[in-house]
């Protein structure tokens, strides 16, 4: 028999020849493969649990029989005895290399695994963890030689997990003698972005966790992940409290500039959502504070200054100029944050311009249109539309003013998205009498039991997506002319149509509480509707581009609504539908990826200096563009994609309505059009 | 006539071929040569001043003509009306070169100029600042270009100043914009270790300061410089307030070990006094706290730790760990200090054992004894001392506990040095009758009008330089035994031997108060003196040497104590008396050269790791000098070189005289010795 044996580790496909009685962890870790272990190798922690394989791997030339992997040792046994392995799971520690072998490492064994996320078609999240947990055994000291606690700690590091030129938070300095003594001289620390000692705890500690924070405008969410699995513990939501000093961001910067010391009240108020937020999901995944160890924040460039206490001032007018445009690292001591370990390090993904915040960075990130061939564009609306274009030749970036218009403000029966709120609108093209769903209830307006089913929530207003479907169901039927009129000649027809003093409006519920669309809601989505289109437009311009083939919609509106619609009132361009997709939380997305992946951050720091930024408050083109889709619809020229499925006008159709409508010169209609512009340019 | 000429420029003598109309500084940088400028070249700051000569340099072979050098520029002469151009200098960053020059730069225009120290003996310090201005434009913002405040100040850095990687401090990057604007896109930073941005102002900013402070048991003292020049502006000092909490330091550590929460009111009691001693510095100088940027602190472990906020509980008892013993990093922020900039970074110099301080490494530094060839004792008396031995071959240090008594503590008449305080005494050796000098008089007691120059003062004790002056003279007068005890039988002779309990006393002044030599007091000075002893032999046993040849005294009480007392009493080995030296407050020197030296640094950390840590609490040998010391004097023997200039006795003397004053057995005094060192010891 001779000394050494074969070993191949799958899935890696790495092999090599070890001496008999090698542990399988050692294997694993002289070979490169990537085997987790907090513990170093003790049989504490099971991390490095594999799967030896029995039989004959003719692919890999390799005869495992029984016996060519030891026994379960006193270590192993106790281990499987307090914490239970699997059948045919093994302590790589422990077991060791008896003859030729193959071994099995499962996902979870791996610490750069894969995230799975919940939606089936969306791409896992490699894990490559910020902060990570390594046990070990400390000199005790001595007399004769007196090497400080640090020092002999830095030792251990140094030897049993070849860390070298570690630096320690002075806040766990100051734990470390107490810690050392309470663990017997075995403590695990934290070690962050490998060169940081940022927690110690005394003995074996298997757990830490982070926290994503996507800071909007309206609302702040937070998802709660353990680093070391990438799992999603908790996620919570809560609305921004800066909201009482305004509900827009130019409102809050209003404030600031309005009100000496105003900066700090709206950096307090956002710190402490954080740490609300923080305590709840800590307490809703029982994890204890100090186990938070790493944050990273998204946010558009306001949110994003006034969270690390910037004065956002000069953010409220041209030239819009960030403080800094690149990533942000700090503790959470620093940001007063509590809810988590003070030393907890926060990372703000870099801004990209003045109206391009770390959001869109995010998004990016999450949805890598840098990585795909087809040119691809991505649609953040928030109060702000934040727009992407690009593949991986050239990535765009660009703000578009529309307004909270999509956000159900500034239209007479909106709402924000809760239940109670129309989300679904159908309009009889014959009848002109709509259905609808709202959010919390299953069944359309027009099914038996909807009151029923409605009883509790009522039906409050519309929100952001069913003002988007009644506006374009409303054109499809005829009730909206081309140039956004409301036709008043349709009010013979039905009841709906009512004058409302010198338009008309379409009475959607005529009960408790009235819903109405009127001629200004509409003009108000037009705006809106237009200004997204001609951010979108104007980087095609700069691309070259006269078609997208790919539309992602991201963020709480953006993912609600339908892409058909969208493209029937012209919010997007034209596009294949089935190449229209929602991305969800796009931003709070991108948030877990850095949080979770170390080089995802280098990433997204390279890529958004690539990025070209295409300010659209100077360019004499997008006034162009914005002017010339105030229309709806455009037509089977503009939508051919579109044309397919819905039934568009075609460009003389268009003229000949126009004509019939009696429609304004254009010259004088053009101007009006600029001064809505400059009205929703002062609101931005 | 060429297009180009020669430079030379002295003292450097770097020479070069530059084009006619090269700036002086510009041709300055090229090659190397140390001249400083903050304002990058702009004629502002005068700080690139320098002294073209016209004549005939033979030993460079140049001849530099009238018109040789530019006439001076609008700039120049602006700057030399509004703040004056001595005769002869012209500003480097103006005067260009127009033929063949020989130009000298003097001492104030070198960034790494020399830092002349108050006494003529002492080494200069060279200047190697941690903190350096840097004055830039800054490039506006530009809607088209939508790169931050920040990037484009970090690009004026590297354009203008060759500064690449910097990082910038939070606190720093929330002034950014109100700063650029206020300059008008001019602004000075101050860049920390050639890497961090702690501090930024619009427009020209000339000074940034830094307080070195020395953290003694009993006093602090902080020392406020220019950190451009070099210049001390203002020195203070003040009483440590945790006195409060405990003496000496092992009190404290009780204090800390019987009250939970102890160790933060030591820490905050600490934090304070350095606030309050920075405010008081930057009063006196007229410096305002932001322009105070750098910090560096020296102390024993314990204060170390306290002033850090670690707990030092460990230090209290064997085996006496260090919670780190490498240099420490921080900001004044993260300490909470008062009265400077909270961007202000603070360096601490690294311990070098449990009981062998920051305080004592930085004695090393100022000391050098690595650099010279005699082997050196340093001694630095506290409450502790600490003591370093050794040549550029090894260093080698230990504490040893001498308890307070040379502090004038545990002595009947002693007090701390204060004006009234007796420091110098001299006995008749014939009369017995004291004559001596006191702090804030310069009379002696026998002098005329002495009795005047004191009204004001009084005679209020005796400090421990005096206390050592008297037992020594009392030894060499015959009145304290070889034994130390006071020999009664000198009663008859003079009125000042008297009867005290079952031993006798001395009566050194009869008024009020009474002052008068116990006993007692005696053997406090034993135990301490012996202590102090038997560390320097046992650091020159593991050094394998019987003989120093140099002594240098330092700390409060060293500087003050004469040699020649210290050698009769033995409190240090026999060395030639013109090599014994006082060093004055060596620590706070060391703190001094740590503030402006940056390199100093780096090699102050490497030099204690290479420190031989001599624990003489676990050497029996210590407790054998130390008993074998107690008596006084050594005899010629052991002290050679002090027999050339003191009647000592021979060995034969000293056995004679034992023996005549009915000495006890042997076995007896040794055990009596064993238990005074155990309270010696348990008093640490």
């Amino acid at each position: 028999m001779s000394e050494t044996a074969r070993i191949v580790f799958t899935p890696s496909g790495k092999r090599g020849r070890f001496p008999l009685g090698t542990p399988l962890l050692q294997a694993a870790r002289r070979l490169g493969v990537d085997l987790d272990s907090i513990c170093g190798g003790r049989g504490l922690c099971g991390r490095c649990q594999v799967i030896p394989a029995e039989g004959e791997f003719a692919k890999h030339g390799i005869s495992a029989k029984a016996g060519h992997v030891s026994l379960a040792s006193p270590v192993e046994a106790r281990y499987a005895a307090r914490k239970g392995l699997a059948g045919g799971r093994r302590l790589g520690c422990q077991a060791c290399l008896m003859g030729d072998l193959v071994v099995d490492v499962p996902a979870d064994s791996q610490v750069h695994r894969q995230v799975v996320r919940k939606a089936a078609d969306l791409r896992p999240i490699a894990l490559d963890p910020v902060v990570r947990l390594h046990y070990v055994q400390v000199a005790e000291p001595d007399l004769h030689q007196p090497a400080s606690d640090l020092r002999r700690l830095e030792q251990a590091l140094a030897e049993q997990w070849q860390l070298a030129d570690l630096v320690i938070d002075l806040r766990v300095l100051r734990q470390l003698q107490k810690a050392l003594r309470a663990g017997e001289w075995a403590v695990t620390v934290a070690v962050h972005a490998g060169r940081q000692i940022i927690a110690i705890w005394p003995g074996l500690k298997e757990r830490v966790c982070g926290i994503a924070f996507d800071v909007g405008s309206t609302t702040i969410a937070g998802h709660l992940c353990d680093l070391g699995t990438g799992e999603l513990l908790a996620s919570a939501g809560q609305m921004n409290p800066q909201i009482r000093f305004g509900e827009d961001l130019m409102s809050r910067v209003s404030y600031i500039m309005l009100n000496p010391g105003g900066d700090a009240e709206l950096t307090g108020a956002v710190r402490q959502a954080l740490g609300a937020l923080s305590r709840e999901l800590a307490e809703a995944a029982a994890v204890p504070a100090d186990e938070i160890l790493a944050l990273t924040v998204v946010g558009n460039p306001v949110m994003h200054h006034l969270l690390f206490g910037i004065d956002p001032t000069e953010l409220g007018g041209a030239p819009f100029a960030l403080a800094t445009d690149g990533a942000m690292h700090c503790t959470a001591a620093e940001l007063a944050l509590a809810g988590v370990s003070p030393s907890a390090r926060i990372y703000a993904l870099p801004c990209i311009a003045g109206h391009v915040g770390a959001d869109c960075a995010a998004v990016v990130l999450a949805e890598a249109p840098q990585t795909a061939e087809p040119l691809t564009l991505i649609v953040d609306v928030g109060t702000n539309a934040e727009l992407v274009l690009g593949n991986r030749d050239r990535l765009l970036a660009a703000s578009s003013p529309t307004g909270p218009a999509f956000e159900g403000a500034q239209i007479s029966c909106g709402q924000r998205a809760a239940p109670g709120a129309i989300e679904r609108v159908r309009i009889d093209p014959s009848t002109l009498e709509p259905r609808f769903k709202v959010i919390g209830a299953e069944l359309w307006s027009d099914d038996p039991g909807f009151a029923a089913a409605t009883a509790g929530l009522g039906v409050t207003g519309i929100c952001g997506s069913g003002i988007i479907e009644i506006l374009a169901e409303l054109f499809l039927a005829g009730v909206i002319r081309a140039d956004g009129t409301i036709d008043g000649s349709l009010a013979g027809r039905s009841p709906r149509i009512q004058p409302d003093g010198r338009t008309f409006s379409y009475l959607l519920q005529a009960g408790e509480p009235e819903l109405r669309i009127t001629q200004a809601d509409v003009r108000a989505i037009q705006l809106a509707k237009a200004a997204l289109w001609a951010g979108a437009r104007l980087l095609m311009d700069h691309a070259g581009a006269a078609q997208v083939e790919r539309v992602v919609l991201a963020g709480a509106f953006g993912s609600h609504i339908d892409g058909k619609y969208a493209m029937v009132l012209g919010l997007i361009p034209d596009c294949a539908l089935d190449q229209v997709s929602s991305a969800g939380n796009a931003a709070g997305t991108g948030a877990r990826i850095a949080l979770l992946n170390h080089a995802a951050r280098a990433e997204i720091e390279q890529l958004v200096r690539r990025i070209e930024k295409i300010e659209t408050a100077v360019e004499p083109r997008f006034q162009e563009h914005f002017v010339g889709a105030m229309g709806v619809p455009h037509s089977t020229e503009a939508y051919p994609e579109l044309a397919k499925v819905v039934a568009l006008p075609t460009p003389s159709d268009l003229a000949a309505g126009a004509e019939a409508a009696g429609q304004r010169p254009r010259r004088r209609r053009r101007v009006d059009l600029l001064a809505s512009l400059r009205h929703v340019q002062a609101e931005r």
